[in-house]
């Protein structure tokens, strides 16, 4: 018999929120200008500066959030209610957004804003039903995913780089907390590539 | 001869920030808009859900930092200036804010931003000198800190907790993300205490 590794969620037998546009909305809605809460008018040094090598300061992170706005997510959504799964996804570009870097994190934060209030009302002139969210689309790397799953990790990757932004900004005081870092699982440091 | 173990920030020998009280109030007077602009009028399922067993919820997160700011930062900041380390600080309660989880989201953080005001205020009223800055207390458990130990911590415990209140809300979307997991990492389990 064969045993199906189950999930962290599912291990837990935690209750978990359904799917609903609304409920993605209100994240993707609140990115921009919490991460102009964060960044907006701070000295260069919490916002330009990384968390050790080969990672990004809080401006490069608003930078890819451009980026993946422009070239990820709609883009992707449009290829899955047009090809379905005949055709795999376009592939992502971790790096492409090297050229956003000549902004400075006022204009990058500007800019996402922009782009994401264009993002949202295309979500909605798509007028997606219930049928067109189980659409099913071929990603490069991951195999067999939904319209409804691209959608929900469209929230969930800002939150994911929201706490990144927090990160980076932490680590610059690393060596001024003392004995507290040790309580602070933020300066851990980060995983490797 | 004895090995000295370096500091992740010593091993990477990169740079690091110097201590001053105006780049800790830029984090410190953002915190509030920060978590407005990440919780205020989120649905229910956003705000008031863990990220499994033993864990809070960000709602549960804005609790902590009003307690925090009542019992922790400035008492203990007012304590290093008139007891030296002579005597060891106060224990901080972690558990210290559950009668404040009578409150809403939005309550908490009206309190969160009127206390934080408060401490700021009080901060900038003690007219801190670079002396004493230096000025030593004794953590219950982690030994000799200095003030601006203490201070330092405080942003960065901001910061932290802004990371994890992101956790706590992309944790209730996990199972829609399909196997967009693996590329978040924002969703790994939170780690045993």
């Amino acid at each position: 018999m064969m045993t199906v590794s189950k999930s962290p969620h599912e291990r837990e037998g935690a209750r978990t929120m359904e799917f609903s546009i609304a409920r993605t909305v209100q994240i993707l809605q609140r990115t921009p200008g919490v991460l102009r809460a964060m960044i907006s008018g701070a000295d260069s040094c919490w916002v330009d500066e990384p968390y050790g090598p080969g990672t990004w300061s809080a401006r490069e992170v608003v930078a890819h959030l451009v980026f993946a706005e422009r070239t990820d997510w709609l883009p992707r959504a449009r290829w899955i209610l047009r090809e379905g799964d005949r055709t795999p996804l376009p592939a992502f570009d971790r790096a492409g957004h090297r050229d956003l870097l000549r902004h400075s994190a006022g204009e990058l934060l500007d800019l996402f804003e922009h782009e994401r209030a264009a993002g949202l009302a295309e979500l909605q002139a798509l007028g997606l039903t219930t049928a067109d969210l189980e659409r099913r689309g071929t990603h490069p790397a991951l195999g067999t995913v939904t319209l409804a799953n691209l959608l929900s990790t469209w929230a969930v990757h800002d939150l994911n780089h929201v706490a990144q932004v927090a990160k980076a900004m932490a680590w610059q005081y690393r060596a001024q907390v003392g004995p507290w870092e040790a309580y602070l699982s933020i300066l851990s440091p980060p995983n490797p590539r």
